[in-house]
């Protein structure tokens, strides 16, 4: 398969589904709308949402009612960024090759705009009309399993240590905590929410968590190889960053050809772990795939 | 029944339900479960939780299956206010007698509790253990109204109108606008999810809607009236800053006299939406007569 375009075009689906459910950018209050459009609409490379949806399809699933998850997934990746860039966290004046929120609408309408695309996700997952041809019991378990991992013990937890550890020696386990909750969580969550909105059993249930859980730690060894060997315009932000602000990577601890070992490692035990799934989740491997070699 | 006894006991009730809901203090990242903890543990009046298990009651529900559901909108409540505290925003040095959140724990902590406190919020509201008594669809019903009125258009759309009214003349459905949204509108939900969780049919849910609209807007009057008149020391935050600030209020605009009518008109409203109800809707009207006292 052709993987380019298939994350065109699902990134595509996901883009126009966006733009559908964010309340328009003339609703009241505007400037908070359109701070919130901003960001989400500054195209990300939409890789939580496409998880989800070929995790549904994986298991033979039904695309479009994955598609309120995939964008509620969306919003809470975008609010994370929002908050992590402001002038209190890591005070990043550029991101996806664009001001920074807050250098366009200010701090305080950064900060609630942040607070409002993270609600604004569960009022997603929530809505009765929007999720019409999904179980109550199944979205609230989407809505459990997403919080769960956003929250204080996953990716809101993650950065936290992440912030703690700047500028010091840490171990390899703290490091992969960071890793694994700070982008690794929502990417595990992305994967199980798309496995339960596509019906999966108990044994696809599990194949895809195990593949999540690799997927999600490689995609963050690759983010840190790229950080270091990319130039600032082909990252859309500053490149090189995580080293001037002492930040923990796996480059900065294992060295660059340990961590593109580990990064493959990683590919392969997510691949492996789709064996059961067969076809459907050709998709899927080729996803594991792309998001090593991008660092390779 | 004597009010202030009810409000006690209710608190009560709410306080050992939010220190057994949210992560222990020693749950890591250890500073990040702290810093939740101590501005959701500051002793707050709980208002909008006992609202909700009143409102359960007055319709004839279990108190104890809405027990979540309150504490979740007390932690939306404190997460509310850790943001509206921060520097970037009012920039408040105390809350409820005590130095605000980021004040102790530095402004990032302080973004990153609120945001926690927020997803916890909705991770409490989808756990399918602690709400075990309660059914899929209810859940569903409340998590929606929950974050269809702390969202973009609600809470956090009355706090962008309030920030960007500061220091402006503005006119009294923009002041209506705010206080409608910034503090009512998590109060009607507090009403209105104890009404479904108590198992209202549509008579009640509209009476109690009647009831939840007017006591929030009573609320917010009768606190913009204390801040005028009260010490700092009886308020736990700086007295008169909302003048100091150029806030708009309803003695600002329409006279401290003018917003005691106002006030005590909006109690009578929301005693008579209570008729349907009976004597089991005693609680909600002593609520209603207490908020307006306090500042009369």
């Amino acid at each position: 398969m052709d993987i380019k375009t298939y994350l065109k075009d699902k990134a595509a689906l996901v883009d126009a589904a966006l733009d559908r459910y964010l309340p328009g950018a003339d609703t009241l209050p505007e400037k908070l709308h359109q701070s919130m459009r901003y960001s989400v609409m500054a195209g990300g490379k939409r890789v939580r949402p496409i998880l989800l949806l070929a995790s549904c399809n994986a298991v033979g699933g039904d695309e479009a009612a994955a598609l309120p998850a995939a964008c509620a997934l969306e919003m809470i990746h975008t609010y994370s960024l929002i908050h992590d860039d402001l002038p209190a966290m890591d005070d990043d004046d550029f991101r996806r090759g664009r001001p920074t929120n807050h250098k366009v609408y200010g701090e305080a309408t950064a900060i609630l705009a942040g607070d409002a695309l993270l609600t604004e996700a569960f009022e997603l997952l929530s809505d009765p009309e929007i999720n019409r041809e999904v179980s109550a019991e199944t979205l609230l378990r989407v809505s459990h399993i997403i919080a769960r991992f956003a929250g204080s013990t996953g990716m809101v937890g993650g950065q936290v240590v992440d912030m703690e550890s700047e500028g010091k020696e840490i171990d390899f386990p703290t490091l992969e905590y960071i890793h694994t909750r700070k982008t690794g969580a929502l990417m595990l969550a992305s994967v199980q929410c798309g496995a339960l909105l596509g019906g999966a059993d108990e044994q696809a249930f599990a194949a895809l968590t195990r593949y999540g859980s690799a997927a999600g730690l490689a995609f963050q060894v690759a983010d840190d190889i790229l950080n270091v060997i990319s130039t600032s315009e082909t990252l859309g932000k500053t490149a090189g960053s995580d080293a001037v602000r002492g930040k923990a990577t796996y480059p900065a601890l294992i060295g660059l050809d340990a961590s593109r070992g580990r990064a493959r490692e990683l590919k392969e035990m997510a691949i492996a772990a789709l064996d059961p799934l067969g076809e459907k989740a050709e998709p899927l491997r080729a996803i594991a795939r792309f998001i090593v070699e991008r660092s390779s």
